[in-house]
């Protein structure tokens, strides 16, 4: 028998202990061990649960018990997540989380605290809830330099687009549904603006390379400014627009790592991938392109992989698995301002054609986009790559001529 | 150092050869290991491989080698994989493998000798090439059951259906097609029947329920088939042919497992699945769909697999991984005429109103189906759920009244 500590019980840590309960058999099945939950921590009464003699709101009694070997930690949040699970891996605990927000953030001290006691700290859930995807990176790729990572990360801003791609929503009544239907919180900033898609970016590409890459080093863009002229253009171009976190590694070593609304092509394997869901694309020097789609969310597609943690650390008590990286600098990410691609521009004119002469001057390969009902006045284009600093002086020269710019987003490349 | 011996230098071993000296430090990293290729067993010459000291033509140099550790079997077919594998399990080496053949004939008798061997037996390489499904199968979705798996686990045969389907050539034609680009070999019934996506869909099935199914219990049915009217019917219908290896646990706990060409609608995540890629859908009861996406062939693909299971045996040299399961009976699985699903009839008849009253006395919820240009006396219609005799049944009684019955179809209901 193998017990087990669940710290936070909100959507993922009942669901944790939900699944642990439910699929009791098949689990010490598959772990070779029985495994029970022996506290649950959390600050709030659960009177009604079926757990509860288990609760307890003191994190000591699950510190100090040296018979609680694997601790789940869903609370979420950098404090004290962060402070319990380096307790709980100083004493030997191995620690499994779905929390991205301490991955991205402290992933590489932790993974280090987790090395130097011979435990586990384990994190599938952190990226993709219930979709595999940190562990195929780490070992079934593992005989794969990943070249690129390319994903939809976030399944709140991917309704959004959806409803404005497919029903002609405006961004903020898009966004009022994803509220009313619980996708999105009352305060969406941290999925709206990019950061949730930005931590998961970060843990992927830590991954990847083996160096801890923060979240404060992505190029972070939201879909606010996001309209539905842009979605027409995507449209008539033959794509979508989808926000997408990506990490590639350059010529020089340097990663381009970014989260940012793009222009993808319908032929993508990407844009397919709509409402709630998260797809992710994964580009090795072997292996080609793999992409891995389901739920990202959700209590328990999100909790089964906290789960499948568990059960690895189980099975692992011994053994500890591979999964580490060090520390990283920032001098391994390209500045954003000297990355190169594509970009599309939407723009409002008094003359037309000498805006396009305009614009052809100041950037390379440019072709028109139309769209069905554009007012007088408005001209979109498509480059080919250029420098995000030369895309920054073209726009700064066609405001000084006098012709607006509207929009500029992304066209991506995989 | 650990050693290694490929047994097998053709497509997949050349390339398991060229993989592990091209990633050779990446690959020492993430194995903590150096790894180094001491044997490459072939009855042939290679004068100008880089590895030209490494061949062998005799097994023994590599069953007798107490220094090889772990043994890449890529040579394909039953004999003497079989007896190779055994001799080397019983050796106390770990073996990897590509070859879904032998583990869809002989995994659970394997598996059995690794595990009173305590050595590894891994072989992500057998389904979906490049695409990790084994591992996360076996250990992500651990906290699942596991309620069903579709997939395009097919290369040559999507390839085809994709040419007849996109440019509406014959089925001739896009096999001819795809043996000039070395997509299809000479003989080529291994891939058009279905037998290759048996062998993959039983490993799979076995992998989900923990016991072995074989390719023989396995209704198998290939695309020769498949006409340019049908693919019209399905485009009519909204969606697509697909040959769909297909495993479900039925509320008896018996398996509907088959190999046969189905309507899919285009909106499944499978319909995307083009040219030579695979695609395989996985229903957890906890995660919801999970959908695993990539070429599910060729040589740095496969090899790839293949080198990341080698890196996993030096990991675990004394830590067994835990992928096994026990050999199966054939009263697991549901015979094929009790299986229930829809189903779609192209029929050929004189008097087309009364033959669609004898059809609709046959068949439940019956609908019609229409495409442009079909010929006087052609009808197509597609039914609701309903048990196979029945299905035989009514063509039957329908050929009997001079109702000629020129296709059937299942119809999908993932």
């Amino acid at each position: 028998m193998v017990y087990v500590a669940i710290m936070g019980h909100g959507v993922v840590g009942s669901g944790v202990a939900e699944v642990l309960l439910s699929h009791k058999e098949s689990i010490a099945r598959r772990a070779k061990e029985e495994i029970a939950i022996k506290y649950i921590l959390d600050i709030r009464e659960f009177p009604d649960s079926p757990y509860v003699e288990k609760f307890t709101k003191s994190f000591d009694d699950i510190l100090q018990d040296e018979e609680v070997r694997v601790v789940a930690e869903v609370m979420g949040g950098v404090h004290p997540a962060y402070e319990f699970t380096k307790s709980c891996l100083e004493a030997g605990k191995s620690v499994v989380t779905s929390n991205k927000e301490l991955v991205a953030t402290k992933g590489a001290e932790l993974l280090e605290i987790a090395r130097e006691h011979n435990v586990n700290y384990l994190f599938e859930a952190s990226v993709g809830g219930g979709i595999p995807i940190i562990r195929p990176i780490s070992q079934c790729l593992a005989a794969n330099e990943v070249i690129e990572v390319a994903g939809i990360l976030n399944g709140t801003t991917n309704f959004i687009l959806t409803k404005m791609i497919r029903e002609k929503m405006g961004f903020e009544e898009a966004l009022r549904l994803a509220q009313q239907l619980g996708y999105a919180e009352r305060n969406p900033t941290a999925d709206v603006e990019g950061l949730d898609a930005g931590r998961k970016i970060s843990i992927l590409a830590s991954l990847c390379y083996g160096k801890h890459i923060y979240p404060d080093w992505v190029h972070t863009q939201g879909i606010s400014g996001i309209t539905l002229e842009d979605v027409a253009y995507a449209s008539s171009w033959g794509g979508v627009i989808k926000l997408i976190g990506q990490v590639r590694r350059l010529e020089d070593d340097t990663l381009d790592i970014t989260v940012e609304p793009m222009f993808i092509e319908q032929s993508s394997q990407l844009a397919g991938v709509d409402d709630v869901f998260n797809g992710i694309l994964v580009k090795g020097d072997a292996t080609g392109d793999v992409v891995f789609y389901g739920k990202g969310a959700g209590k328990l597609p999100t909790a089964s992989a906290v789960v499948a943690d568990v059960i690895d650390c189980v099975k692992h008590l011994k053994a500890r698995k591979y999964l580490y990286w060090t520390d990283g600098t920032k001098d391994l990410v390209k500045p954003y301002e000297q990355t190169v691609y594509p970009v599309y521009l939407r723009l409002q004119a008094e003359d037309v054609p000498a805006a396009l002469e305009l614009v052809k001057t100041l950037l390379p390969q440019v072709k028109t986009l139309s769209r069905p009902q554009s007012p007088a006045g408005e001209l979109a284009v498509m480059t080919g790559p250029v420098v995000v600093a030369r895309q920054e002086e073209a726009v700064a020269a066609l405001q000084e001529a006098g012709v607006k710019v509207l929009s500029k987003i992304r066209v991506a490349e995989f």
